[in-house]
């Protein structure tokens, strides 16, 4: 594997420290090293420049899984091993929309993961329009049947990007409504802040006993001539054909790279991310970052020759987008020593600056809490809350009851490019991606070597 | 044709004027009405909604002059009338592009207009890349024999858009060298300042003697994509397929609307746009500003009962994306009137706002250009030079002598959507049409009613 990554080379050069006087001296170390390096956004240039879209049981997933066990081994990870996922593999296929009635025009518009497929020749049926999820609940069956529902929604743009649960179920929802209430299709406004021709997919919910009918995301300017179409007050008509389609089985895996630790080699500070993206970007900012920053944050401590007490573990896991499947697998795998996963935390929010340090530790946890702060506030860090929500690919270990951290990116550009074609290397900015890794290596280092425990929850899983 | 616009009716209520005491007045009526309106935006709204994209001699050429006459009639010119255009017509057909070695990637690209097509399996060959025209143009027929060219020069961003001028030769000129030079098929970075996956079409130069390659546009990451590529040093493999050719000739027409003079009819103030556009987007930025802000700027002074002295014209231009065709046309039916035209410009270079007013015209007419420039800025115009240029489509009677305007409006964000498929009426300010919209409505008004003339210049043209 020698030749695969010439662009890294030079950052992979181990740093000869000078003797270390004290903590302080190794934190200021950390800090100097990871800001200078240009590593975390070298990864994801790798990644997303000789893997691309990493669809979940796609083209991508096994070449993405081989690029991430060999750039491990590279790094200087201690083990790297792969853990089986299996999970139903959704396709992607034919994907078109026009309005036929009362002017012709073509949508830009792309299927929502999970959906099924049109007949063969398509649907073509008259347009009734939602201006929210609320409505459509709302909505009578009468006024539904027969039709293609467009739930229009607008998506709020904010720092941290609340605007996305605010109208994501749009998204997740609508097709098992529709479906309910006799419509033939739904086309969502894409949960999105853009004003691109280029549409948000992303995951709807789907049921073996509650079927949805077909359904797509149209851009947020299509969005707005569908809406100015039917303001004329005349019927419109718009033909859609989707080929996506469910497709058996699939096994991938989860990739783990280890940093073993010194002292308690079994107890792990678990850092995830998740390998896999969406099909229609090459899968920069969702989520090639994280695992770059994730990857990163530990080479530099190895980089610095750093030896934890803890085991610090980079968790690159397997189809998040339509299944959060490695997630699932790696509680399942890890359920009967789950404890042994002191505290955990995820990079999944895109490349943006990280702006705040939440936790939800126990109290015996806050002063080391209070130490990491310390240790990232020279990055522009300040500390926030203790209701950390951890990211989805350590949802189900924190369900177990794992503390969790989040490292709070902003988020303010990031559902301009989030699940569409536009997810590209050129939205990431090199001197965000050192600062994220910096402080995740800060927050490994101090948390692996923390001489007490972070506490643990009760479990909150109900489907274990 | 009463129900074709509903949203246009309350904006086309006459005006009831006060008596005007004088000069000063009329020159306030118009600024407050024409600020305060939103005609020229629900113009803009109409066509992009009701027709569409309009390339020339594509599907909805046709629709877009019985919407341009309907619409000059319901506006109250006096005189709607047609003139034939006649072109050979370009199609756009398949286009796709893929990267096959050494990593596998689906391009977005686009078929520059005038592009012949590729065979029918496409083409397969190594890319070798130029990071400017000039680059391209010194480079030997051994390095380009067999290959696909890749032009990857940056365009910058500026107000006034003059980075197009520095870039867009590797648009029109490289079809032409790389097929002398042996090459088989040429991809240039898209001619744009953004940085979405949505390829930048444009025309290049087409000679029936000297024939070119088929050549596309990659979106800009596209190219960024294909640079990082290729600086990992190993060939690079791409497919291309292209269906665009031309297909016989076609016969448009220029669409013409007049306010009658009253005192002198026969002469004219020429007030140019394009009805066309390229088929990516809707035609919003280019031009159906620009049409909807010159229908709108004589239809303020219908509106408020104002009479000038001479004639002023809207001339709805046919084809100017890949011919100029219209422009062509129109001077060649009028040359022998030429000097009837006493002054003209254009508007077509999106919906910014107008920040600077140049004029080209003989010595005595500049006190009356001292007194447009007074009457616009109080819209925040400042008066420029003399040396404007004139738009495309009064490019050629300003070759027969024609004194012409210009009035710059701001570019900073107009390549971002320039000849793609983001061009749609979302990328508009209302407020900014109506500043435009009263800025050429003062303009026609003092041009129109000038008690001299504007001067006349020496003819240009050479093949009239």
């Amino acid at each position: 594997m020698r030749t695969l990554f010439p662009a890294l080379l030079l950052a992979l050069t181990t740093i000869v420290l000078p003797v270390l006087a004290n903590d302080g001296d190794i934190l200021e170390h950390i800090r100097q090293h990871g800001q200078n390096s240009r590593l975390a956004y070298e990864l994801v240039e790798s990644l997303t420049t000789e893997v691309g879209p990493r669809l979940g049981g796609g083209e991508n997933d096994a070449r993405a899984r081989e690029w991430a066990q060999a750039m491990l081994k590279k790094l200087g990870f201690d083990e790297v091993h792969t853990e089986p996922v299996t999970f139903p593999r959704w396709r992607r296929d034919v994907e078109s929309a026009t309005v036929v009635t009362p002017y012709r025009h073509t949508l830009a518009v792309t299927a929502l993961g999970g959906s099924g497929p049109t007949p063969t020749g398509g649907i073509t049926a008259e347009v009734i329009a939602f201006d929210s999820l609320q409505a459509l609940r709302q909505a009578s069956k009468k006024d539904i049947q027969g039709k293609i529902v467009f739930v229009n929604q607008a998506m709020p743009r904010h720092k941290d990007g609340h605007g996305y649960g605010q109208t994501v179920g749009a998204r997740y929802m609508s097709s098992q409504i529709v479906a309910e209430k006799g419509g033939k299709a739904v086309l969502i406004r894409s949960i999105g802040t853009d004003n691109n021709r280029l549409p948000h997919t992303g995951i709807m919910k789907v049921s073996a006993d509650k079927p949805g009918v077909p359904a797509a995301a149209v851009s947020i300017p299509d969005a707005q001539l569908l809406h100015n179409l039917l303001a004329r007050g005349k019927p419109v008509n718009v033909h859609l054909k989707l080929g996506s389609h469910w497709d058996g089985e699939y096994t991938s895996a989860n990739v783990l790279g280890d940093l073993r630790g010194e002292e308690k080699p079994d107890e792990y500070v678990l850092l995830a991310c998740h390998l896999d993206s969406w099909d229609l970007g090459t899968g920069a900012i969702d989520d090639g970052a994280g695992c770059a920053i994730m990857m990163a944050a530990v080479a530099h401590l190895k980089a610095l020759d750093l030896k934890p007490k803890r085991s610090i573990r980079v968790l690159l896991a397997a189809n998040e987008e339509y299944g959060l499947a490695g997630a699932k697998a790696y509680a399942k795998a890890h359920a009967a020593e789950a404890r042994k996963h002191v505290i955990g935390g995820e990079s999944d929010f895109g490349a943006g600056r990280i702006y705040r340090f939440d936790s939800h530790v126990q109290k015996q946890a806050f002063g080391v809490m209070d130490e990491i702060a310390r240790a990232i506030a020279p990055l522009g860090i300040t500390r926030g809350h203790n209701q950390a929500k951890g990211g989805a690919d350590v949802s189900r270990m924190k369900a177990l009851g794992m503390p969790v951290v989040d490292m709070k990116q902003d988020g303010t550009n990031y559902f301009d490019y989030h699940h569409t074609a536009n997810d590209t290397l050129d939205k990431i900015d090199p001197e965000a991606m050192a600062q994220n890794a910096t402080a995740w290596a800060l927050f490994a280092w101090l948390a692996a070597n923390h001489e007490g425990d972070f506490g643990w929850f009760e479990s909150t899983q109900h489907d274990p």
